[in-house]
């Protein structure tokens, strides 16, 4: 078993302070898997547009580096005096809050560094800037060790030799070394328990394809790269014990927002039987949504569906995929069958045999 | 309305017998929406490649180029007599029938060709020939009449203003006229009945962005493109009320294959009580298999899937997208929610709740 291999991944920062502590360094996810790109952001603008255009993504990496992103730029503030250093922090705070609406991750982390300020107001800024950068790197502490107890607990939830599919990417790139919903895989492999994983490829952005089976095949993990509509087949197959995803943001009642497509997986497991396990951090929840209906789902522009963005091509070469160019429907999932000679409907045994009589 | 644009597509001839006679023209599919280019077939390999590449696809238009392309075959056989002319048939045959295993018209159009040559021991081979030619033809123009009767009998499913569903193509370009499950919306077009169509892109070929929406919007038709993973959504927005797909093997029991992710469409079509209808000519059906479990489906290439073959647009930038990043799962398909603090179970309301207390 290859343990520098899964060390190798599971220490992967996506999102660190630059050394001189004004900047941000992320990996550029949108060049993965063909190129390890780093980027230091260091304004405002590039901030923003780091986690609109998904260059850092996954709900906790954006709260990370939303945290190091207001810290650098609250020492950017030239004011000496409270209130105008507290005008100008917020309006950063509300330009960055703005970059993307889905995962809550990105307001908690921005509330929790403004809270910092409010509490405050009687310090220096100089102190306060001090405190920002304790909290900033508390938030990305305290991301590694609950990434490890989610990893923990979703552990007990399979065994070994398991198939598990996953939809888009909750491992270390999306968070702090292990991730979350890949967390417990990442972690069975450490401990010598072997699953086997199908990775949906995710469209339009291909986190998948991209990030999920990057970060598996280098851990040396069993992974098979499927199209998103081929869940079906694979868990009719049999080779799926359980479904584990990410969360954006949970809701009181328990819905769960995450990535496009993850209500589908979650259809198809119960209708096939498998368990459907939801992964992420207590900073994913948020209580003033009573509901799924209350969280504003992201709308992205036409072009990542028109458009491919990925010309290279968009998954490792080793990496093993399933590729069946047809699946069946089960006849009493049809409604009817439209032929030239009518409509037939159940009990289809009957009605088709009387087509051919 | 734009009776004539719906007229083009509706009249489009996706495969065709050469003026010659001796070669099969199809519209080179995998070259749509940037480019219309014509192929001819004239050497059975052409043939081959034309089907397996899927240059011409959807189960009614590959019976269709299979009947034209053994008919040009059985004239370049230079045998007069019967039994060394039917081997060479024969082996023709086989060879074509290889070429993708799943959809059933293949060998039907097939097996229809060669019970002309069976039938007819006593004719001479220039007559049996002229009999293929009328028998090809025949199965040809049969295609367009099913089409129009599937296309009338389906447009009795849904009324004006109705949101349509469909997977992958079984249009114009995949039949004969009309097409199979985009039949009744063709149809209806023309008698002044709106719909509002959703096209699954269909990984990892996307036919449904390369071809059904293509089709849709050279018509005239309301079409927005989704990505497959995103039809669980649309459903949820109340925005579906009929899924339309067609097939390409039917079981005895009403088990239909379709293209990879049908099964999916069916199953979260039945999540959310939308009907969910199979559309295709009898020559779909195959008794011979009692279910779906004795249906072949053909594994293809990885390259497809870790590889985008479409550098170029895959859709026409006047197709409208709708692009949501995230969905939302219900509650009541998650078994557990993961934290850091431990799982949480059903009914979330409590145990999330207990989480923050």
């Amino acid at each position: 078993m290859n343990t520098d291999a899964i060390r190798q991944i599971t220490h992967i920062s996506s999102v660190a302070l630059h050394e001189d502590e004004a900047a941000v360094v992320i990996i550029d996810q949108t060049k993965l898997p063909n190129e390890t790109a780093y980027l230091t952001l260091r304004t405002a603008e590039e901030m923003y547009d780091a986690i609109y255009y998904l260059r850092v993504r996954g709900a906790p990496a954006i709260g990370i580096c939303a945290a190091y992103s207001i810290y650098c730029l609250a020492k950017q503030i030239m004011e000496h005096d409270y209130a105008p250093f507290l005008t100008a922090f917020q309006k950063h705070k509300a330009y960055l809050n703005a970059s993307r609406p889905t995962a809550v991750n990105l307001s908690w982390a921005l509330n929790r560094m403004e809270a910092v300020v409010t509490a405050n107001p009687d310090k220096s800024t100089m102190e306060i800037i001090g405190i920002l950068g304790r909290e900033a790197k508390s938030i990305h502490e305290e991301d590694i060790a609950m990434c490890r107890a989610i990893s923990e607990y979703g552990l007990t939830l399979v065994k070994d030799g398991d198939g598990i599919l996953t939809h888009c990417n909750a491992g270390p790139l999306a968070t702090s070394r292990y991730g979350t919903a890949l967390g417990p895989i990442f972690l069975g492999m450490e401990q010598g328990v072997r699953f086997k994983v199908y990775a949906d490829e995710t469209r339009p952005l291909l986190q998948g394809a991209r990030l999920t089976s990057y970060e598996l095949v280098k851990a040396g993990v069993d992974v098979t790269l499927i199209c998103d509509n081929m869940a079906s087949i694979v868990m009719k197959n049999g080779w799926i014990q359980a479904c584990f995803v990410g969360c954006d943001r949970i809701a009181a009642n328990g819905d769960a927002a995450n990535k496009i497509g993850t209500s589908g997986v979650a259809i198809l497991a119960k209708h096939y039987g498998i368990p459907f396990y939801v992964m992420g951090p207590t900073s994913t929840f948020d209580v003033t949504c009573k509901t799924g209906d209350d969280i504003e789902i992201e709308l992205r522009p036409p072009e990542e569906i028109r458009e491919m963005h990925y010309r290279e091509p968009m998954a490792l070469p080793e990496v093993k995929c399933y590729n069946p160019a047809f699946d069946v429907t089960d006849h009493s999932l049809i409604t009817g069958i439209v032929t030239e000679k009518g409509i037939c409907y159940p009990p289809y045994s009957d009605s088709i045999a009387a087509l051919f009589r």
